[in-house]
């Protein structure tokens, strides 16, 4: 399997490498979290995004929060702020529950939180590989795919879930080309999801969100495929903002709709969409794209930003897993996945 | 009726004034037209957009055409250039053609067309003003709607389309909110929509493309009302990229689209959708967005910019003209409208 010419994150000693994924796709830098503030804002500031990249960064900021707290209530509620950080992606809590069992369960061993957070970052790259494997076999040969936001390598400890599968897909040449949302505000289709395409070598086109219905309607698209930050147990699913509205689309011209995520971004403590919090980001993503202060409309204007928006489980064709393919009826064979 | 603080396009003696719409809302910026190849770039280089801006502002085109003509076969071939700036909006065309019936009619007498132009600007404004009453008629008190891209005073030689119906319902106190489309990729909802409602002290939220279809999935919208750039005759709307995805949910989740547009928008010889040219621009738009050189993708992508899409008429609750609102079924009502 072809590997991506970067790491999301890596650990050197005592310190977590991260891709400042802000930067690309102009500029590949890497910046370095030294305790639990950084990993909090590295999250929350979007240094590393994307579901699956923000549970394994955050396995990694439980190991600082243990070695810098002197009691376990703070060490509790260095756990709370780094939860804090973004609201949306249930892997952040998911990771940090399953780092706060460990470090509870080991007495705070540092060498054994380590080796935790380090099984979570290689499980999520083999969950990645995985899912991909099955994801491709609902391709057709020649499949042309579209995607939206980034799910690939960038969004994950390496690999991708969505962009995973259509690299797997690719590889086994059942996907002759990739349509990429650009993906207002914040443009992770056209800053993250073209420079893997254009990195992986896969021949693909870049596209406003709005052009994809469009192509939809003229049956150009064989198949949507995208991530999720937050699976609830009837499969309604958090993604990011524009997926709902591309899942009506796809429903009503009858073109299948596939979520790609590994089990820990199920919540199976949210029954369905309703229950998902939404994250409403700042008005600057909106009105200043570039970050350098050129607004593009009127600063008296109001925004309104949700980064994500719920797709309800009607219009999802398969949950694509590490453990298979989930298919409607999503509650009854959601639960059966947890048992 | 309230007034905007601005003037689109306006005739200094032998000089066209028009704003630089390219430059809003940073920057209040007038430029000269003074021939017919300035009036093609300000058409193609967007200075001016929409559909009804673009007709009269060709129109004062066909002035300088005739000046500059030497022969009749000189002048068709100077308007078929002018004809050629731009594919979508069928306005250039219709104000074209009319203009050419003028000057072959009056023997090409400058003053004469000079006068035909400045009614069809002026024809443009009251047909806005008497179909923002029309639309105005078809809102509920403290309706919050949602419209796309710009169809308002600066889409037109004064006061707007769809924005003018939303100005008018405002004043007569039917609006209490209004939500724009930031319109990717040229955002002019953001650019110009947003600097239209804030001047004219409207209460309004512009929202990313994207999360339109969740608001009007929560129930938070009562109406969508859009422009127009061509209508063909079974009421199929080519109009900003965007709209038809907008439609689908609007549908979708029952409620009303409303399309605003003059009649000289309405394509008599264009049967259905499918005969509407698109026009697909430059990849810049998309991966350069501030037209600075700071681009937000690899420029080895490729990129799929069509400036339109078409609504299909099932989609769209009624079209509102300046002869009253035309409800489906479509094609026989517009027929009517003709005769």
């Amino acid at each position: 399997m072809r590997r991506e010419s970067f790491e999301t994150l890596r650990r050197d000693g005592d310190k977590l490498i991260l891709l400042d994924q802000r930067k690309l796709p102009s500029t590949m830098e890497y910046v370095e979290a030294r305790c639990t503030e950084d990993v909090y804002h590295a999250i929350k500031d979007m240094i590393v995004r994307g579901a699956p990249l923000i549970g394994s960064t955050a396995a990694f900021g439980v190991c600082f929060a243990a070695k810098e707290s002197k009691s376990k209530d703070e060490f509790l509620s260095k756990c709370d702020f780094l939860s804090s950080a973004r609201p949306t992606a249930v892997n952040l809590m998911w990771a940090i529950e399953r780092m706060k069992r460990k470090a509870l369960d080991s007495n705070f061993d540092q060498n054994e939180l380590l080796k935790e957070a380090e099984r979570i970052k290689d499980e999520d790259i083999e969950a990645n590989i995985a899912l991909s494997r099955y994801g491709a076999t609902l391709l057709k040969e020649n499949s042309v795919v579209l995607t939206h936001c980034n799910a690939g390598a960038l969004a994950t400890s390496g690999w991708g879930t969505a962009l995973g599968v259509i690299k797997e897909a690719y590889l086994e040449k059942k996907i002759s080309h990739v349509y990429a949302d650009e993906t207002r505000p914040r443009l992770q289709g056209a800053r993250l999801t073209a420079f893997e395409l254009v990195d992986f070598g896969i021949p693909s086109t870049l596209i406003p969100d709005s052009a994809a219905a469009t192509l939809i309607r003229d049956g150009k698209i064989d198949a949507v495929i995208v991530g999720a930050d937050r699976i609830a147990l009837n499969g309604d699913t958090a993604n990011k903002l524009g997926t709902f509205p591309l899942s009506v689309i796809a429903k009503t011209y009858r073109v299948p709709m596939y979520i790609a995520a590994p089990v820990s971004t199920i919540d199976f403590n949210t029954s369905d969409g309703k229950g998902i919090p939404i994250e409403e980001r700042a008005k600057s993503e909106v009105i200043d794209p570039l970050d350098n202060g050129m607004l593009i409309a009127p600063d008296e204007i109001d925004v309104f930003n949700p980064s994500f928006d719920v797709t309800p489980h009607e219009n999802i064709t398969a949950i694509i897993t590490e453990k298979g393919i989930i298919w409607p009826p999503f509650k009854e064979n959601i639960k059966a996945l947890k048992s």
